[in-house]
């Protein structure tokens, strides 16, 4: 880190004046007791900003937050995994809406501060008989030092919890970003299926908080991709509580630069870990374009490469297959020539001018078979640059999600569709 | 067949006047005498028509032989498997126009009356030491049966040749239309690694030819899916010789319009072969979108569905994953409302406006049991409809395309790149 940011510990609890507690409803599997339900709370009452998918069938929970968020800020979070609530229609918005009023009732705030976010299984209303009797011990339970439950009860077929804090000093005020996130399948730039919260104790404007969020974002969590899915989730929301102390970031000033920054800082740890953890996932690629006609012809390569799934697989072969990227290039909508177009694994050439390179091919297999590695395409035909982080897709991923359908057996035998 | 086609046999060789031939060069390997170099010739001079790849990396042989076309029909195709001379810069120019030099050479027809094709691996110069003594007893050989031979020696990772032949009276004269195809991987609209040749003795003008393989194209192979990759050498050639002595369809006229419809016919039982046949498929869908407010809208929800990921992998699954078809609908970028979206398997109701309808999932699980099923979606917006034939993605594609490196030690043994 060359930054003058140092790790703590925490994740999202670690800004002053953020509690949070995690349960087990069962939703994820009645006869586990897996942590599936998750409360984030502000002890005073804060700043926020979302991100939502960009997905046009959205689930109930992200309807309901993005109008929360129109009206106020929200100081509270409440999340399950395990269930989407999406495409659950009338149902999943009263089921929503049951989440915030009665959690907010608890905390003594309006129903409309409060956050509420699902992710796993599309289609089954949530399983609220297993969900509702546990709000209290939910909020009776907050307590500074979850952080680490919180990350644990979001995820699903994540393998392990991803959580990231920071602190460092400004204007003699010590300000912490701290965070946790959700990813695994269905990872698509523009968003994810994808939850992210971040809490920060800055004091930070409105405008420089919802700025500062789409800006990260745009660097970070819209430039992952697992496998091309962009689910019906998406939820990134940022808490900031003022509790540092500092003097207000307003937009444009140094201060929220330097926010916006550490926040960019803390999402492209978690982005990166959500690839890194992507399902059945071996690799974790740095694609980078440069020499485009423009940052939007290198995002079009970039996207194109990081989702071929021919590519893909060569990568999890581990086999330096340049041809299949050079065929994503041609047909990515940008505008290239083929020609001119060089190709490198880490700083080895593997292909130039569209030819076959010099580099010993066993000198770039040596490079496929590292678990991170950067493919560099240069176009050489302007000053457009672009990357994204990509991962393999292995046989175990299509294995993996071959079939839901014993969730559904066990939705129709708890009479969710009765 | 409910139209008056006769199925007849004879592949590509089926027409009157159209001669074949095959051989093994040793190109797909050198240890191997699976054929894979193939000869067409028309006995008399014919129209022709051609369609090629939108892939802006294109392959040596496709360069040369879209300016053959542009200059004159042609007559003769000359197309090897194992090797898509692509991404090889002027060594694959001046291999691909020595193929049709000598080619036109031994057959007494120019150069440029010679179309070339190759399919196979990328970035490796052609195997010429191994291909061009070949080229005598490919000619010489040449014979009207051999249309089988011809099928085989065109394909890669295909596990089964794709010829089919109809023939049809019309004004008196029996017309005859053959063609083979190949496919298997890199399968995407707009066309896939393709080869696809057709002959006709029918007695067709230009303008009606192209016009007819234009629309024909459109409505088969560039509705056919399994990877969503576009390849570099994509080749769909159409050549009329007119010995079946009809009077000539000019554009425009009922002769022609019936030309195109048998045309389109015999594409379509290609095109469906080649998805059939897609590397280590196990399930043939066709995904049709209704009520959508454009064409366009509905072959944007078509193409998102029939290339998601997690959508393919749940059909690999045998799992009736209504919901990761709905979050493909959503992210297609067509204007959808999810209270408004009908989902059907076959004639069973999964998804009524955006929920879960009341078919039992188990009557629905049986039809994703079976190894062919049409997916209906039911926008509820306008008239637009569409429809795409798709695969579903295994385990074993994956497993199957992640690496082609042995190919590349082979080619460095040959010396091919000293």
């Amino acid at each position: 880190m060359d930054l003058p940011y140092t790790r703590i510990k925490g994740g999202i609890c670690a800004p002053s004046g953020f509690v949070g507690n995690a349960v087990s409803c069962g939703i994820k599997n009645p006869d586990s007791d897996r942590l599936d339900l998750a409360l984030i709370y502000s002890n005073v009452p804060c700043q926020s900003a979302g991100v939502f998918t960009q997905n046009r069938v959205k689930a109930a929970p992200v309807r309901m937050t993005q109008s929360h968020l129109r009206a106020n800020p929200v100081r509270a979070i409440i999340s399950n995994s395990g269930n989407a609530n999406a495409c659950t229609g009338v149902t999943g918005l009263a089921d929503a809406r049951v989440m915030a009023k009665e959690t907010g009732k608890l905390l003594g705030i309006r129903q409309r501060e409060v956050a509420v976010a699902s992710t796993g299984v599309i289609g089954i209303p949530l399983p609220m008989a297993r969900i509702t009797p546990k709000f209290e011990e939910l909020v009776s339970g907050l307590k500074p030092k979850k952080g680490n439950e919180i990350a644990k009860a979001i995820i699903t077929s994540d393998t392990i919890e991803k959580e990231f804090a920071i602190s460092f000093e400004y204007e003699g005020k010590r300000i912490r970003i701290g965070g946790c996130a959700k990813g695994a399948g269905m990872i698509n730039p523009n968003m994810a299926t994808m939850l992210c919260y971040i809490t920060t104790d800055a004091n930070v404007g409105a405008l420089c908080l919802s700025r500062s969020v789409q800006d990260a974002v745009q660097n970070t969590f819209n430039r992952i991709t697992i496998d091309g899915d962009t689910s019906t989730n998406d939820t990134l929301l940022v808490l900031a509580n003022g509790e540092a102390g500092n003097k207000v970031f307003h937009r444009g000033s140094k201060g929220c630069k330097i926010f916006c920054h550490a926040l960019q800082f803390v999402m492209n740890k978690l982005a990166k870990a959500i690839v890194r953890d992507g399902e059945r996932v071996t690799k974790f690629v740095t694609v980078k374009v440069k020499g485009a006609r423009s940052q939007n012809d290198a995002k079009k390569v970039a996207d194109a490469v990081a989702n071929s799934s021919l590519v893909k697989a060569s990568w999890n072969g581990e086999d330096p297959n340049w041809g299949r990227i050079i065929h994503a290039v041609g047909y990515s909508g940008a505008s290239v020539r083929e020609e001119m177009i060089d190709i490198y694994f880490d700083k080895k050439q593997a292909c130039a001018g569209g030819l076959q390179a010099k580099t010993n091919p066993e000198v770039l297999r040596n490079i496929v078979r590292k678990k991170e590695f950067t493919i560099t395409i240069d176009l050489n035909r302007g000053s457009g640059d672009y990357h994204i982080y990509a991962s393999d897709i292995s046989p175990e991923y299509v294995e993996f999600n071959r079939s839901e359908y014993a969730y559904w057996k066990q939705a129709k035998k708890d009479g969710i569709f009765d």
